[in-house]
């Protein structure tokens, strides 16, 4: 068994993951828990971690500890101010908030970017500047856009050992409340994930004339239903293609290459609709949180100079 | 007090308004309660019926009784098919589906309209013809963009005695459904409607770029107010000028004239966010339901020789 030399804990909003992984991202052991930020009481944030990582100190003495999530936002333990991009390695190597916690010693919280495009509004991440620090360690050419869909997906411009730039996408938090909260999930069924209800979706984005006519395309789950011209349950697989592909149509040229990653079942569905509207597109790692921590470790000189 | 004739029926989802209307489209009197045919149980709408309008019969003899709106779908009392776009006033007047009601007589129920464009998705209207045809009754020019926002927006072209054809847009439906089930409505407050928030959004709106990010402007709702460039009061104010913004640009070009009929508040509204993207439009009735069933019981021979 290698030897244990980081301890990695991805805390977000409803999960805390911790891992223990060696000094190649070799994960040794791993515990998942549904004590996300929103769960933790009275701000025992240090019991909820000490629980977690608890026995991994007492079998292996103290190990650097790198925690990155919504954890560091206002909601969490501690703020880590947000690092502006271009944000290099570097930058966000530097900008790590360390405090110390009690049976644990010092802990490093990733910060979350913002990017403030001259003339627009500003956006923002917290927790997938690390997914993308995993990926930039581990990918052959460093220039890439990466597509980490989601309730909030993001599109990241990454050049050389930078992260350029971002683009939030509210494409899954917006289905979620028109099937929900309006008359479109009214003659909805689920139930069918295959059938050709996503892609004639992507399509209708696709043939969107009139760029930008989402709201007015919208009300097509609805006719396409009551002319039964779809069935049921096909209209929450036609409204998720609409969504993602005008997502994507927005984001991305006809021709542009992307790496999507994170969830396997949403990986797949971004990459069905970036085929039909003519990107090239590969698959990035499902999970690179722990690689992101380690490079950034690194880069701070929390690993010492072991390899 | 000039003679009534007829009984005008405007039956929605949530309302019930009749009225007593002289042939000039006078309104002699009228009543208005919330028994729209989601509040109609078991099907006794013809009951719901003799109440609101039982006493005009009675004083005045029998009537035309013409009823528009959701009474004539199919969760309403007798569904009255779809006439197709373009449809003329002879067309819908053709199609007005006849029944008779004990103690009230024969009543014509107003079809709703559908518009399937070639290669597009059908679109649909019930109640908001009525509307136009009472426009189309007393406008100078018969040639009009005609826009009645709301939840379903409808924006209506109107050439000669047609309805050439319309299109939905489901803004105040998509409004509502961001700002209470969303992350979006979490730093909003309400209660003031000036400032600059509506107007801020309308210019978002006209600055978008790449036309059709909507998906990506939404989320700048929440950003702007973590980064306090708007006041958490401003923030409902600012989504409601991106989406009637995305929804005008979407439907029109720079430079067009457009009608604005309904609601006061809202034509108001649709105003400002018009001359913020440069269009010319002009305030048409706020009711004009009676004046359309006139046009088309008049149409139906239902008047016989009376001017």
């Amino acid at each position: 068994m290698s030897t244990p030399g980081l301890i990695s804990v991805d805390w977000g909003t409803t999960n805390l993951r911790t891992y223990l992984a060696d000094l190649n991202g070799g994960i040794l052991a791993q515990v998942e828990s549904p004590s996300g930020i929103l769960a933790v009481e009275n701000g025992a944030f240090a019991d909820v971690l000490r629980a977690a990582i608890g026995d991994w100190i007492a079998a292996h003495g103290r190990l650097p500890v790198v925690m990155s999530g919504m954890i560091g936002s206002r909601q969490g333990w501690v703020e880590a101010p947000y690092v502006r991009c271009p944000a290099s390695i570097r930058d966000i190597a530097d900008a790590l908030t360390v405090f110390d916690v009690d049976g644990i010693g010092a802990v490093h919280l990733v910060p979350g970017l913002d990017h403030l495009p001259p003339g627009e509004p500003p956006d923002v991440m917290r927790g997938e500047e690390t997914q993308i620090l995993g990926i930039m360690a581990t990918a052959p050419s460093s220039d890439a856009t990466l597509v980490h869909p989601g309730t909030h997906s993001k599109w990241a411009t990454v050049a050389g050992n930078a992260i350029v730039g971002f683009k939030t996408y509210m494409t899954g938090e917006v289905y979620g409340a028109l099937k929900n909260h309006t008359i479109l999930g009214r003659l909805m069924k689920t139930g069918r994930a295959e059938g050709h209800g996503f892609l004639h979706g992507v399509e209708a984005a696709r043939q969107d004339g009139t760029a930008g006519d989402l709201l007015h395309q919208l009300f097509s789950v609805r006719t396409l239903g009551l002319f039964e011209l779809l069935a049921p349950d096909e209209l929450p697989e036609y409204l998720s293609g609409l969504l993602i592909g005008s997502e994507i149509k927005a984001a991305a040229e006809a021709g542009q290459s992307i790496t999507i990653f994170g969830n396997d079942a949403l990986t797949e569905r971004y990459g069905k609709a970036a085929d039909a509207l003519g990107l090239t597109w590969n698959r990035g790692p499902e999970h690179s949180v722990v690689a992101g921590q380690l490079l950034l470790a690194r880069a701070a000189g929390l690993l010492g100079n072991t390899p």
